[in-house]
C-alpha cells in the first residue's frame, strides 16, 4: 500500500486524525464521501495491523456501515451471520435466538479484516494516510487551529494544520492526555481475571459462539474459518501464555465445556497463544475544544460481549455528521453534543460488558452465594422471552 | 381470636406447622381445603402480628392465591392495584408500565393485612392454631413421625405428632437448625447498607412507588393509605432511628428526590421510625426427611423488589399440592421434588433482589465508575421495551 506524499512539509486539512485503526479510517472514509478533507497518521504499517489477529463480532449497524457506505461488501460474503448465541451453564446449552428475540443478527468477521477493507477503501478513494509514522505529537488543541507533528515513514518531519484533531489512537492514546487534568475524568475499573486466547487448526466445534460458565471458570468457543478456530478460557491476569502446554490448554477447555450432553471440543494444533487483560475505562468528556476522541482512545471495555469495535463505530456514526455539519454548513451544534450523545451509549455498553463479564466468570475464592445467584441470573435470562430479548438487544446493539 | 383447645396433651395431625405468619397460615388453609389436617403453633399473639407494620407489594399470583382460595377478597377491594412503577434517576422519573410490558400488575396491600385475612379465615374454617406458645421444640425429623412440643398460651405442655413438620418460622427459624451441618448449606451475603423506614401522616406524594437513585443515595416512596405514607431512605446498617429528628429525615428524603422537575414530597408527622437490615440467605436443601422449610425460614431477601412474602407464597404453591399428594394419594414424588423446584425460583428472586439493590443504591466511597455504570444500566432498563419487560417480569413475578 503506497502513501500519498504531498510536496510540502506542512499539510492543511479540515480533520487531522491520529490513528489509522478501524475507527480513524472509517471516520476518514465517511468524511471524504461528504467532501470533508482529512489526513490520517498511524504508527504501525498496514501489514502489521492486518496480521494481528483480533476477534470480531460485528453488530448489524457496524456491518451496515461497512456495506452501505461503500467500504466493501466482503463482510457480507466472507463474514458469517450469527442469528443467535449459546449460553452454557450447568453443563447444558441454552440458546438465545437473536432473530426471534429482537429481529437482529451479528456477524463474525475479524477486526483485522475490517481494518483491511477500510485501508483498501481509503487507498482506492485517494485518502491521505501516513503509515509507519513516529514522534507523533498534537498541539494547540485549545485553539481553532490544532496541529499534528510527526516524522513520516521516510523520516521526514511533517506537520498537519487542521480545524479539528480526532484522537483515534487506541487505548494508549496520546491525544487523551491533552485534555487537562481539571477537565478530564478517568473512570476506570480493573477485573480479577483475564482471557487466555488460542488460535488452532481444527474444524468448528459449534456453528455459533458458546459462552460458558462452569466450575472450572469461563470459556468462549468462537470460530475463525472452516479450518481455524478461536477459543478462550478464563485465567489469572498474570498468566504467561508460554507456561501452558497444548495438552494443558485442551484439558482446561474441555473441562470448562464438560456436561451431561457429552459435548467435546474438536482439538487441533494451537498456533497462537495470548493473554487478554480486562479493563473498563471511560474518558469524560470526549471533546475538548478542537480535540475529539473516538473508540478505544476514549473508552475500553472488557472483551465479553464484543462491544469494543462496535462502540468505536457508534462514536463515528455520531461524530461524522457532526464534523460534516461543522465544515460544510458551519453548524457546530452536533459537535457540541457529540460527547454527551456518544457517552450515553458508551455507558450502556460499559454496563453490558461489566454485567456479561460478571454473569459468566467465576472469581477465585468467591462466596458460594455468588455462583448460585449467577446461576439464578442465567436461568432468568435464558429461561424467559423477556430475559432473552434484554440480552439479545444489548448483544446485537441498541437501535438508535 | 379464640384457640381450639383439644382435650388431650398429645394432638395427632398430618402436618405440624411451626409458625403462624402468612406462609404457615396459607399452607394450613390450602391443606384444609383439600382435606389434609394440620396444626399451627406460633409464638406471637395475632394482635401483635396484625399491628406490626410491614410493607406489602403483592405479585398478581399472591393476590390470586388469597382471592381464589377463599381466604378473603379484601385485597382486591382495599388493596391498590399498581399497574407500574417509577425508577427515578438524574432527578427525573422513568416510568415502567407493567401492564404494557408484561400484562401484569402488583397490589399494594400490607403484609400484616394479609396475615389478618389468613388468621380470620383459619378461625372461620375451624383451623387449629395455637397462638402465644412458648418453649417450642421439634423432634425426630429424620423419622416418619416427627413431633413438635410446646407450652400453650395457658402454660400447658403440649405435643403434636405429625407426618410432616413444616418450618414456617421466619428468618430466625428453629426448624432450619435441625437440618444437620453436613447436609445443610447456608448461602449468605451481607450488604453495606440498610433502609431507614418511616410512617407519616401525609397525603400520597405519588400514585405508585418511586424507586430513586440519587447522589444522596437510594429512597423509596411508597403509600399506605390516603392519609398515611411509607417512605424509606438508604442508611448505614448501624443507624439508630432515634438519632434522626423529623427535620433531618425530611431533609434527607427531599434531597434524594431533588430534580429538575421540582418534585417535592408531601411532608407530615412521622409516627414510626425503623431501620431494616439487608441480608440475602438461602438454606439448601429446603427438605430433610420429614421436615420442610417455607418462606423466610428457608430464605431471606433484601427488601428491594419486595420479593419476601411473594417468595414464601411461591413455596406454598409448590408445597401444598406436594403434601396433598402425599397424604391423599400416598404419592411422595412432588414432595421429593419440592426443594429443587422451590429453589429454582428462590435463586431467580435472590438474583433480582441483589440486582435491583445494587442498581439503585450507592455505596459509600465507591469508585465513581460504579455510579456511572449504574446510570448506564438504569438507562438501558428504562429506555427500551426489552429492558422494561425484563424488569417488569421480575418485579411482577415470573409466570410459572
Amino acid at each position: 500500500m503506497s502513501e500519498s506524499q504531498p510536496e510540502s512539509r506542512v499539510i492543511r486539512t479540515q480533520v487531522g486524525i491520529v490513528g489509522g485503526g478501524p475507527a480513524g479510517l472509517m471516520l476518514s472514509h465517511l468524511l471524504s464521501r461528504a467532501g470533508v478533507d482529512s489526513v490520517v497518521v498511524e504508527v504501525r504499517d498496514p501489514e502489521t495491523i492486518r496480521n494481528t489477529h483480533r476477534a470480531g463480532i460485528l453488530e448489524a449497524a457496524t456491518v451496515q456501515m461497512l456495506a452501505d457506505s461503500g467500504v466493501d461488501g466482503r463482510v457480507l460474503t466472507e463474514g458469517h451471520e450469527h442469528r443467535g448465541t449459546t449460553l452454557r451453564f450447568d453443563g447444558q446449552n441454552h440458546h438465545v435466538d437473536f432473530q426471534d428475540a429482537v429481529g437482529q443478527s451479528v456477524w463474525l468477521y475479524p477486526q483485522n479484516e475490517v481494518f483491511w477493507d477500510l485501508a483498501q477503501a481509503r487507498e482506492r478513494d485517494g485518502g491521505q494516510v501516513f503509515w509507519s509514522v513516529s514522534d507523533t505529537a498534537v498541539h494547540d488543541v485549545d485553539s481553532d487551529s490544532p496541529r499534528i507533528t510527526f516524522r513520516d515513514a521516510e523520516g521526514q518531519e511533517r506537520e498537519i494544520e487542521a480545524g479539528i484533531v480526532v484522537g483515534a489512537d487506541g487505548s494508549r492514546s496520546i491525544c487523551r492526555g491533552l485534555i487537562p487534568d481539571g477537565v478530564r475524568t478517568d473512570n476506570f475499573i480493573e477485573y480479577p481475571f483475564a482471557w487466555f486466547g488460542i488460535l488452532c487448526e481444527a474444524p468448528p466445534s459449534w456453528p455459533e459462539l458458546i459462552y460458558t460458565n462452569s466450575p472450572a471458570g469461563f470459556a468462549l468457543i468462537s470460530q475463525r474459518s472452516d479450518t481455524v478456530q478461536r477459543m478462550y478460557f478464563q485465567c489469572d491476569p498474570d498468566t504467561n501464555p508460554e507456561d501452558w502446554t497444548e495438552e494443558q490448554i485442551w484439558a482446561r477447555l474441555q473441562e470448562c465445556m464438560q456436561g451431561e450432553d457429552g459435548f467435546r471440543l474438536k482439538e487441533g494444533k494451537i498456533f497462537d497463544k495470548t493473554v487478554l487483560k480486562f479493563r473498563s475505562y471511560v474518558c469524560e468528556p470526549l471533546r475538548y475544544h478542537s480535540l475529539v476522541l473516538v473508540g478505544d482512545a476514549g473508552h475500553t471495555v472488557p472483551p465479553t460481549g464484543a462491544k469494543g469495535l462496535n462502540l468505536a463505530f457508534c462514536d463515528v456514526r455520531v461524530l461524522a455528521p457532526a464534523l460534516i455539519g461543522l465544515f460544510n454548513d458551519g453548524d457546530d451544534s452536533q459537535l457540541i453534543e457529540y460527547s454527551a450523545k456518544a457517552l450515553e451509549r458508551v455507558w450502556k455498553a460499559q454496563n453490558f460488558s461489566y454485567w456479561a463479564t460478571n454473569m459468566m466468570h467465576t472469581t477465585e475464592g468467591e462466596n458460594p452465594f455468588a455462583q448460585k445467584r449467577r446461576r439464578g441470573e442465567l436461568t432468568a435470562i435464558t429461561g424467559s422471552e423477556n430475559g432473552r430479548a434484554y440480552f439479545a438487544e444489548s448483544y446485537t446493539g441498541w437501535q438508535d
